[in-house]
């Protein structure tokens, strides 16, 4: 599998890199590449009397842990290789460079070369006098019966509430009980649909399909077991099976952690399958979805759950300014707002005016008359298929003479546009129906019949984003709308003389014929084109046609 | 591919659900499930007389578009399906919703079913003399000849430079005009390592080990070209090459958007990359890297570049409380603090005191003559080693008499453990440096020694996490403290009676032998706590080597 890194062995450093210089400068890094990374909050300072919090581990878990240096949270974070513990001597860089005399925790995940790495870097940091204190977070419940649960996303609820405690001046022997205190009521489980892409190595297929892993860790590991995976509801009510047992008869904080790959939709379903759950009505409050404390690109989550009291919930909400904390929000009903009137557009009042009325069906006609030569055109370079819409929607219009307003062109523009809104299908239908609402809008406001319907044009191209020579109906309708004030022959003279000229244009620039072979288009006339070129020439030999002139038009 | 959701028809409803249900009562949505699916602000008084700013388009891009509605962003959203245009009415139902007085500007990305469904929305909602404006992006510039580039993550400059206008009381005309300057100006490129996985469709295996694609859109398109990939830089490179080309010569702001599925350590070096590429000295201001636009899981990402003047960087900057939206932050070149003192341990002042010397010498021969047994005892639960790091610690240890403070108790305790954990390798090495070091802390703070090696072994035991009872050195160890107080000779037989015991301990805990079968472990002693026994017993049979006691000894 690729990977956006460069050489495995400076992923980790060039990372850092990349966040420190994207921090505004509020990070900076201790002088020990390649071996020493300790990321510090640059506006640090040591002799103010605020207890520094020291956290770490291997890499692969971003954006912990150095997404949660700053002030509120972290004061520095030790970064080992991926999935593989820092050395003693980063872990004591990171002490000394920030321990002053308030002291300095150590916020350790449980696995044994953290454990150690951590636990000899605290001793080598106390012969110089400093006050260290070092707690371990042990939230995995995946594997109930071993003393030894590891650290994983619970951790997150750790940081967070030292961090605001620290923040808030307390002593290191109070925000070490408070972390104990995190630590001994977090519980966290974690499932997987795949394994995670580790730098460098070959990706294990492991998953079978249709399975998913339970209970899994945060390096990789298998889960304890493979169970069969449905949907994401009994995966949740797999995983809330487990923590029920931990989980106290009161309001608890669930953290739900991405683990990296599952897209942002997945989280949110899952979420939404979270407060559905059984647990549901404990869930009070919720910290993300969001990654936090990932295992590199693994497609898959945990929820944790800490029934946290009103001073640790006033704690995790107290504000802090890093991206990568989500924050914390109460749970709610999700609230629904009604539907807005004018969903359902208010039907003209119908009204009758005979040339209108002829005028319409002779155009409706036409068009239905034409069906089999604009399908024909169409093959050429669609689906064959613009002269039956064309006359579908001309005879659904026909349908429809009734109850259209043909005494009031403003109304009517309007009208025919919503019709053809729900009878003609496609994007012609939406552009047409744009047209003759703009059309609309415009005789609304004042604007001559040829202006109004110029007007629509504008729209329509604007929003179909047609322009001349672009091989569409615009090629005959510009034109004609354009010698529409001289005369409807001249009009139709146009209009015939635009579709002609798309059987010339070999690249089309818009619509689906944009798509097609050059030499298929050569020699033929779009159809949208050529049905606009039919219309004017009918209407310009019927002069008996031309112009009707209802109430609204006199108004214009 | 497995996926975190439950029916595909139902993934983008519950999916908004789970988002409403955590935001904390900030969202709300419209009553029109299945069809509308409308988020808007809680908080949205559309009497205020401020902008209403409506975008969307398909789900799948998460957060976009719901994770950017709140107060400075967005103030609704329209989702329709995965990778498919919502509804003209969903889109009306948005635009009723919360447009007032001031209007309403529709942000839409450049595709066919977003511009003329909003367009048509838009259409329907001026019929009701709202006042509403269309933008429409098309940042893309995959395909530089075609003239309609896609809408993709630069989308989120115009979300946020629109929201904080609009937020500040801006007109329709003046927001709409800014928000064109900045799609006129802002370029976007994309490239991606796999296909996403489409809800309910198989995943396409459409991009070969080795290659990439440049110039991919948001809908699982296929990239314009497939281009070898060869790593981070490389491929920041290449779309560098062709970002250079509608750049400016003056500072830009970078966005760099995680297609979904790419780890965040990755999303760092990349950003690392991109600031040291040949644009990078003009990406004066970054924001992300970080999931804004994505193409559900895909493992790609997006870079945009906008030349953003000193009022748009004003309004990039304006804070909002949105965790989806990152913030905006200054390149800055990366901060390197020098590495504190200390790291190297300061050398103990040699210094003679012969009855030490005897005690360590014996002690250190003992294990030496002990190899082979202890080795044979862990072969049977491990790989048959621990004989041999004593023995190999012991040799070290004599090597180093010569340097070792032997007349101060306090100072020995933490030089030997200095000594240990360069010399003996493995988690046995770091636990008894840690022994060692936690004892000499506890003779420095006046500890006899018999209580300062039972702090020691408290240090260790809680680091190690071995209980009495778990199969470790503990089991011998710990009684011969608590019998010291006695005499040797009771220290010796205490020992022993443990490291005996562990011989009926079927069910190690801790360490390494916590994942043997119980029946390989019965019968036999670990090696440890033979280790222990040993040297207990043998002080004990040479009285002359007890209690050797110089100056700090009897200070205690």
């Amino acid at each position: 599998m690729n990977q956006f890194i460069n050489r495995k062995e400076n992923a980790v450093t060039e990372a850092i890199d990349g966040v420190l210089a994207a921090s505004g400068g509020a990070l900076s890094r201790l002088d020990g590449y390649p071996h020493i990374r300790v990321v510090i909050r640059s506006d640090w300072d040591k002799a103010e009397g605020k207890v520094a919090l020291v956290s770490g581990g291997g890499s692969g878990h971003e954006p912990a842990h150095i997404g949660f240096v700053g002030k509120g949270m972290l004061t520095a974070a030790v970064c080992g290789d991926v999935f593989a513990s820092p050395s003693v001597d980063a872990i004591l860089a990171g002490i000394l460079a920030v321990t002053g005399p308030a002291g300095c925790l150590l916020i350790v995940k449980n696995y044994t070369g953290d454990r150690l790495n951590f636990g000899l870097a605290a001793e080598r940091a106390r012969a110089y006098g400093l006050n260290v204190g070092m707690v371990i977070v042990d939230d995995d419940i995946a594997l109930p019966e071993l003393p030894q649960p590891r650290g994983v996303a619970g951790t997150l609820f750790v940081h967070k509430i030292a961090g605001a405690l620290a923040q808030r001046g307390a002593d290191l022997e109070t925000i070490a009980a408070a972390a104990r205190k995190v630590i001994s009521r977090t519980s966290t489980i974690g499932m997987s649909l795949d394994t995670c892409t580790v730098p460098g190595s070959p990706k294990e297929h492991r998953i079978p399909e249709g399975h998913a892993e339970l209970g899994l860790g945060i390096h990789g590991e298998a889960g304890v077991e493979q169970i069969e995976y449905s949907d994401a509801n009994h995966a949740v009510a797999a995983m809330v099976g487990r923590l029920q047992a931990a989980m106290e008869d009161r309001p608890h904080v669930a953290l739900v952690n991405n683990l990296g790959g599952t897209s942002i939709l997945e989280m949110s379903v899952l979420a939404h399958a979270l407060v559905g759950s059984a647990i549901g009505d404990r869930i009070a409050h919720v910290v993300g979805p969001a990654a936090m404390m990932t295992s590199l690109d693994m497609r898959g989550f945990s929820i944790s759950v800490l029934p946290a009291d009103k001073v640790e919930l006033e704690l995790l909400a107290a504000p802090v300014s890093l991206p990568a904390w989500p924050g914390i929000t109460a749970v709610k009903p999700v609230s629904v707002v009604a539907l807005p009137d004018g969903l359902t557009p208010i039907a003209p009042l119908p009204s009758r005016h005979e040339p209108t009325r002829e005028f319409l069906l002779a155009c409706c006609h036409l068009l239905i008359s034409a069906e089999q030569d604009l399908n024909a055109l169409d093959a050429k370079s669609g689906d064959g298929d613009t002269g039956s819409t064309l006359a579908g929607a001309a005879r659904a219009l026909i349908d429809a003479l009734d109850r259209l307003p043909l005494s009031d062109h403003t109304q009517l523009f309007r009208a025919i546009g919503q019709e053809l809104s729900q009878t003609m299908g496609g994007s012609s239908g939406v552009l047409l129906a744009i047209f003759f609402a703009a059309a609309g809008d415009g005789a609304s406001s004042g604007l001559s019949i040829g202006e109004a319907l110029k007007a629509g044009l504008a729209r329509m191209q604007e929003i179909g984003g047609a322009r001349i020579g672009d091989r569409t109906m615009v090629d005959a309708l510009s034109p004609a709308l354009d010698a529409l004030d001289t005369s409807m022959a001249a009009a139709a003279d146009a209009a015939r003389a635009g579709a002609d000229l798309t059987a010339t244009l070999v690249r089309a620039k818009a619509g689906r014929a944009a798509y097609i072979n050059a030499k298929q288009l050569e020699g033929h006339i779009d159809p949208g084109a050529e049905a606009v070129a039919r219309l004017f020439e009918h209407l310009a030999r019927h002069p008996a046609l031309d112009a009707p002139q209802p109430r609204a038009a006199t108004a214009g």
